[in-house]
C-alpha cells in the first residue's frame, strides 16, 4: 500500500490512512507500507537546499529532503500502535534499498527484503519511507521527485505482493479527464502499456517510471482513493483500478472496448521549418542538436513543400523548451537550411488510446470523421500501436474529447453529459 | 565546534554559522561540527509523535525526532560549500555513533571515527547531527533533549581535538547570572567540578551529561556565542569561557579566586515533616519511597527535636514533584511515623562554587555572615568539598546572590551595580 502527501499531511490523515491499512490486516493480507512526505515538506526541505545553496551538491540534497519520509514513516508506524497493531519503519538504508545513478535521481537496482518478508510474516506491519535508497558509498540518495510511487513498486516486487495499491487523490483511472466530460467512466482494468500512454499524454495519475517498472516486474498496481467512504467498499474489493498485463486483461471477463480512454496534453508546442531541403541527412540537422539538449521532440511529421526539392518540417516539443529549441535552431540556421520558423504555443494533443485497436482496423478513421463533423482542424497526426494522436487548436481542446468520448461509446449511462 | 538550535535557525542562521566555521578553518584548524535542529523544529517533531500515539515507541520516537538534526547537517554542508569549502555531513548511523541504553535517552558508547578523520585530514569539514546514533540493532538512537552538547564532546574525544567550542545564545560562563548582578564577571576558565555545580544550580549554560563526558575524557570545551561580532575576536582567541581540568586551572596564569560563582535556583520546594520518631532506619522510611518513585531529594537536614526522642526532617525536592511527595508520604504517614507535613515551594537555593574553598576554610562563615548582614534567613544549609548551598525565602533570591557576589569580591570593576 502506498500513500501519497495529501493522505499524509498531518497527524489526523495519518490515522485515516492506519485505519485503512489495519483494515487490509484484518482481512488476512500482510501488509507493507509506503508512505511519502506530508504535502508541502518536500518543497519547503529543496527551498532550504535551494536557498543554502542554489548549485546544490545532490548528494547533501538527499540527506535534506529524504527526512521529510523518515518523519511520516515513524509517525504512521507509532499510529498503527496506537490502535493495537504491531509496526515498524524500515528506512531506505536499514533495509536497504540499494540504489546506483545519480544523486537525487537514483534508480532502484535491489532491495533486501529478507528481514522485511520475516516481520510482515509475524504480523507486523511494515512502513517504509518512499523516494529514499541507499548509494554504495552508504550515502543517502532519493528517487526523483514523485519517486515514492517507483519506490512502492519496486517494493512490491521485492516481496512478491499480490497487488501494490497506490492510494492518491483520485478513486482510479478514468476513459477521460471527468472534469471535462461528466459522463467519464471509472476503468476496472488497464494494461501497462495503455496507462504508460494515458500517463505520458497528461492523465498524471502515477509516475510513468512506477509503471515501466510494474510492467517490467509483473507487479499487479491498484490505484485507488483514501478518501473513501470508510463503510462503503469491503476490504476484498476492488474499488479502484486495477493496472494489469495484456494476459490477465484477455482472461478477464471484461467486455474489451475498442478504445479505453482519451487522453489531452495542453504542454506542447509546435514547431515548423519552412522550405528546408528535401536530401538526405536534413532532418538530422533538426533533431541532433535538440537531443543534444535533452529536448523531448514528440510528433514529427513532415510535409512535401510547393517547390521542387524542399519540404516542410513541423513537430512538437514541450512548450517549457520553446524558446530554447527557437535558439538552437537560429543558430544552425545555415547548415540546416531553411527559410522560416513559425511556432504555435496555443495546441493541444488530443490521444485516443487502446490496447484493442491492434487487432482492428479503422480507430483512426473514426478519429479523423468525429472531429471533421465538427469542424476540427488537424494540425497534425501520429500513430503507434496502441495509439493514435492529433494536434489541434488549444481552444478546441474540451470540445475535441467529449466528441471522442462520444464517438468510441466510452460515455457512462445515466450521467447527463 | 558545535551549535545549537538557535544558530541553526533558518538558512540565513546557518550561513553565518558557516561563516564562523570556515574563520577556524582559514586559522589552520582541522573542523568537524556538530549541529543541532532549527529552533522548535524539535518541539514541532515531538508534538506530532505525542499527536500520533500519546504512549509513544521510543524507538520510532526516534526516527522522526532525528530527522531535525539530519536536516540541518545536510544544509550546512550544503551553505559550507556555497563559501567555497569542502564539507560533507556524517549522520549518526553513517559513523556509526554507537550507542547503548533506551531509545530517547540512549548513551554513546563508541565513534568509528576512522573515516571521519581521514576526510578531516584531506581539508574536508565534517558535518554531524547532534543529537542521534545507532542501537546495535541498526535502528536510530537519540540522547535526550538537549544531547547535541553530549554529542560534541563524545565526537571531540573521538577525534582527539584539541578543543571542543560549543556555541550557543551566551558569550560564557558567568559568576553569576548577569540579569542579577550588572557586576557578574565573565569566567576565562572553570574547572569541570565547578561547572557541574554551576549549571546543576541553575547556571543552565551546557547540559551536565555533557560536562560529566568531558571531564571523563579529559576534552577542553569553550563555551561562547556565536552572536558576536565578526570582526571582533580574533580566530584564535579565546573569547569564551573555557572548561578544563584542576590541573591546567593550577597551571594556568590565572590568580584563583576562593569562589568561581554563585548560583540560584527557584525550582526547589522544601518539605519539612515534624516530630518523626528519632530512631534507626527512620528515615529510610521517608526516602525509599521517593527514591523508588524517581523523586530527586537535595539537601537533607535533620532537627532536634522540642520532645526528646522525635526529631523534624526538612528536605528539598522539584517543585515539579512536590505534589506527588505529600501523597506519597501521606501513603505511608503510619509507617514513618510523622505528626505533620509542612511545603514550602517559595524558596531558593543560592549555592557558593569554588574548587578553592577546598584548601581553604571559612567560606561558609563569609556566607553565613553575609547572609545574616542582610536579615535574609537561612532555612537548611547542605555543603559539598567545592559548593555550600543554602535554602531561602525565594522573594530574597536576588538580594542575597547580590550580596554573596560582593563579598566574595567577584563584582567587576567599573560597572555600576
Amino acid at each position: 500500500m502506498k500513500f501519497g502527501g495529501t493522505s499524509m499531511a498531518g497527524t489526523e490523515r495519518i490515522r485515516r490512512v492506519a485505519q485503512i491499512v489495519r483494515k487490509q490486516q484484518a482481512a488476512g493480507h500482510e501488509v507493507a507500507v509506503v508512505v511519502s512526505a506530508m504535502a508541502g515538506e518536500t518543497d519547503r526541505l529543496v527551498n532550504f537546499c535551494r536557498e543554502a545553496n542554489p548549485l546544490f551538491d545532490p548528494a547533501e540534497y538527499d540527506v535534506v529532503v529524504a527526512s521529510g519520509e523518515q518523519v511520516t514513516s515513524g509517525l504512521l508506524a507509532l499510529t498503527l500502535q496506537a490502535m493495537g497493531c504491531q509496526a515498524r519503519s524500515w528506512l531506505g538504508w536499514q533495509l536497504p534499498v540499494h540504489t546506483e545513478g545519480a544523486h537525487a535521481k537514483a534508480r532502484v537496482v535491489d532491495i533486501e527484503s529478507h528481514a522485511l518478508i520475516e516481520a510482515m510474516q509475524a504480523g507486523e506491519i511494515a512502513v517504509i519511507p518512499g523516494f529514499q535508497g541507499l548509494a554504495s558509498d552508504n550515502r543517502i540518495t532519493t528517487l526523483g521527485r514523485g519517486g515514492s510511487d517507483t519506490s512502492a513498486v519496486a517494493i512490491a516486487a521485492a516481496v512478491g505482493a499480490d497487488r501494490c495499491d497506490i492510494y492518491t487523490d483520485v478513486d482510479g483511472v478514468y476513459t477521460t479527464d471527468p472534469r471535462i466530460v461528466a459522463r467519464a467512466r471509472k476503468l476496472k482494468y488497464v494494461t501497462y502499456e495503455e496507462m504508460l500512454e494515458l500517463a505520458s499524454v497528461g492523465a498524471k495519475v502515477l509516475q510513468t517510471r512506477s509503471v515501466s517498472l510494474a510492467m517490467k516486474e509483473g507487479v499487479r498496481v491498484q490505484v485507488l482513493s483514501s478518501f473513501i467512504d470508510d463503510d462503503a467498499p469491503p476490504a476484498d474489493d476492488l474499488p479502484g483500478t486495477m493496472i494489469v498485463s495484456d494476459e490477465e486483461m484477455e482472461k478477464s471477463d471484461m467486455e474489451r472496448q475498442l478504445v479505453t480512454g482519451i487522453a489531452h496534453d495542453k504542454n506542447e508546442a509546435r514547431v515548423v521549418l519552412t522550405r528546408v531541403p528535401d536530401r538526405p541527412g536534413a532532418v538530422a540537422h533538426i533533431f541532433s542538436p535538440l537531443a543534444q539538449a535533452s529536448i523531448n521532440v514528440d510528433m514529427i511529421i513532415q510535409n512535401v513543400g510547393r517547390e521542387k526539392g524542399e519540404t516542410d518540417v513541423t513537430f512538437t516539443v514541450p512548450q517549457a523548451d520553446l524558446a530554447r529549441t527557437q535558439a538552437l535552431l537560429e543558430a544552425k540556421r545555415e547548415e540546416i537550411g531553411f527559410n522560416r520558423i513559425i511556432t504555435d504555443a496555443k495546441v493541444a494533443k488530443i490521444s485516443v488510446v487502446g490496447v484493442g485497436m491492434r487487432s482492428h482496423a479503422g480507430v483512426a478513421a473514426t478519429m479523423f470523421k468525429a472531429l471533421a463533423d465538427r469542424g476540427i482542424n488537424i494540425q497534425a497526426i501520429s500513430t503507434s500501436e496502441i495509439k493514435v494522436s492529433v494536434l489541434i487548436d488549444e481552444d478546441e481542446t474540451e470540445l475535441a474529447v467529449r466528441v471522442l468520448h462520444t464517438a468510441y461509446g466510452l460515455d457512462a449511462d445515466g450521467v447527463a453529459a
